[in-house]
């Protein structure tokens, strides 16, 4: 079959019962979890396997074919109208979640690119369509986001010795994953891929208080990432005069509340501290080392820059008054990212041409479109978010929200063939 | 062999010998572990057992029967010159320790009970000496402190429902032990026993600073043990504004610094984090649940309990204005104690005669001395602590301070035949 526009009523009656299923298979993946009684996958788990194993046959009966990839990122590639060599438009989002997550953060841009090659119901495009569940965003096994994103564009190598909490590193990860899985084709992305589209839940407050079900990404905030460690004396609880101590949790605390003050005091700064531990940690025993976390982000990269060395140097005044010492590291670092103004005006488009109003906004949560777009033109469609809740089990997403994207999406798909015919000066085929 | 006193050159020169021996034992029970790399000796478990079983040989060469009894307590029995029904001095201290604990802390005041009925070398005294070596006393495993102690007064039934970090109760770890360990004896104290004395480091500054080897404690400080649930709202790190946040951690970090305040601006008081975990514990996850300990200590009962409901006033009134929810809970107290005078002054006398200084102290640490106390009349000998560093690896004691300790134990069982004797009107036989 070869491309041919469909009308949009029956666009938006495919959509509707398309939202019903991808949020039924939500559900479905949501049970595949490393941790039994929340949800939790991490890069090259046992959990996310089985989430390959799920959704390959739904990507087969589609007209998709399945693979792999050597960091363990799911492929499927939808072909086109023509030939092996026709321009291909990836679409995606991660298959790994936070400890304790929602159902929808990742999966959902993944289930969309599903639901986008199932609601062509046979009809192949003038373009491929790869589909990608990249395999780690969210950092959450080795601290370091994007594995699955920066493997795909060939960005791994700096982050290839991080560690997990079994002191496995990525290059060791990596290698064990590549020999269970011989079949894993090559990372890398076809030169022939010449946009990248990501659905995802907003995870904010802004689209339902605005009453909008989707929104166009314009930018994405960049974002910091420290590690901290206070370095005081451990003692005994009942014999250490306050005045004596070396507390290095109290100075932590000290530091967390400055830590909050600053992010408070600056527009659109947002600092936080996700991960603390104490040591020796007893009951009856002052921390002598506080290992802790911080993440920054801001849409202005120099804002960003300034507030995390503002922010490291209070740790070591503070450290310094207490006479002690802290080690502050920023690991990870990732300049805010503007997307892909002709696919954000496709995207546009897309959304007004499926009924929905259409708003253009930025993301203060990090995606993989932010490590995709230097590379690909790039756009991304939020979701709304009931309550603006995110990273917690409670994370939702309303079904007609799903459906106006599915519509929007399958508008999309015509409107790129559109641009691609009109890039090369000629008419659709 | 009868009673008879010893010449003190000939004490000093055996408790030469002793100390040094006493200073290998601590070294070899160090090895014992339930975690390797650093010292961790928890409530009925493996490690205890090894230590158990390293120490019977020592103890029945220096003629005592040992047991151990349904509480997990190593039971020394040295018997008397001259029948079953002799009183009998009881010296002990704790075998389990804090996590990354020193070698001393514990240990040495049982080993020290071996090193006093070694030091007589056979010779048997008119009263029976019972050396115990306490299950727990740290609280390490189930965050209550003091059950083998607790366990031989009899004092255990409100503790036997708290939860080790696997879900098991006291009570069922108890049942097991003594499943396993059908040859148990019973918990309870002899109805002879008639003293309990007890040496430990001092875990504090306070004899260093006065260049003493030993002290005498006539009084122990009460602590509080309370546990605290901040329960905020988990959100995204990059999606929630800083002013919309219910972050469990930025409000236990206020709260601990204004508890290091109110501490501080307190004479005598000591309140201490020690542990402290957040929830769900992903880098970019703001944290919706952060679980804390406290523990508050005062020689003053009435400004310790003043303190403690201060302290956990302002939590209520942090997680108020921060729109969440704390749960703060004081699981245990134990009031200040003061030991027996007539032991104390049998401790001075002793300390003395050895060739030593002594001075009165008090213990800003609890001891099984606290939860003894009211059932028999108590004592306890400092050593000095250098750097005044405990519950930490570089935990140390003087060797010339442990032969000090055992000279002045030495002494102290001479002097405490003489005290029964007198009480009895009788001279000694």
């Amino acid at each position: 079959m070869n491309s041919t526009v469909v009308a949009d009523s029956v666009r938006a009656a495919i959509a509707r019962n398309a939202a019903s299923t991808l949020l039924a298979r939500s559900t479905a993946l949501a049970a595949c979890t490393d941790k039994p009684g929340e949800i939790l996958r991490t890069f090259l788990s046992p959990a996310m396997e089985r989430v390959h194993q799920r959704m390959q046959p739904w990507f087969e009966t589609a007209g998709a074919i399945v693979s792999v990839d050597r960091a363990g990122n799911l492929r499927a590639f939808y072909p086109s109208a023509s030939n092996e060599n026709s321009p291909r438009l990836l679409i995606g989002s991660h298959l790994d979640t936070v400890p304790n997550a929602g159902a929808y953060d990742g999966v959902l841009g993944v289930l969309m690119g599903l639901a986008l090659v199932e609601g062509l119901s046979g009809r192949k495009m003038p373009f491929a369509v790869e589909i990608i569940g990249f395999s780690d965003e969210e950092g959450t096994r080795f601290g370091i986001p994007f594995l699955g994103s920066r493997a795909v564009v060939n960005q791994l190598d700096d982050a290839l010795l991080g560690k997990d909490a079994n002191g496995i590193t990525i290059r060791e990860a990596l290698s064990d994953y590549a020999a269970g899985h011989p079949e894993a084709i090559e990372t890398s992305l076809s030169s022939m891929t010449t946009g990248y589209l990501e659905f995802h839940i907003e995870q904010g407050p802004v689209l339902e208080s605005k009453k909008l079900a989707l929104g166009v990404v314009d930018s994405l905030a960049g974002q910091s990432r420290c590690h901290l460690v206070f370095n005081g004396r451990a003692g005994h609880a009942g014999t250490t005069p306050m005045l004596l101590r070396r507390d290095a949790l109290a100075a932590a605390a000290e530091w967390m509340t400055r830590c909050e003050m600053i992010a408070s005091n600056v527009e659109g700064l947002m600092a936080t501290v996700g991960q603390i531990s104490a040591e020796p940690g007893g009951v009856n025993v002052i921390p002598g080392t506080v290992r802790c976390s911080l993440d920054v982000r801001h849409t202005d990269d120099t804002v960003r820059g300034q507030s995390v060395r503002v922010i490291l140097e209070e740790a070591h005044a503070i450290a310094a008054r207490r006479g002690m010492q802290v080690d502050a590291e920023e690991y990870h670092a990732q300049p805010a990212v503007h997307l892909d103004s002709a696919m954000i005006s496709l995207c546009d488009k897309a959304v007004r041409q499926a009924g929905y109003a259409s708003i253009r906004m930025t993301s203060g949560a990090g995606h993989d479109a932010m490590v995709i777009a230097p590379h690909l033109p790039a756009a991304m469609v939020f979701l709304r978010s009931p309550g603006g809740i995110s990273h917690h089990p409670d994370e939702s997403v309303l079904e007609e929200d799903v459906a106006a994207a599915i519509h929007a999406g399958l508008c999309f798909l015509d409107e790129f063939a559109l641009f691609l015919a009109e890039k090369e000066g000629n008419p659709i085929a």
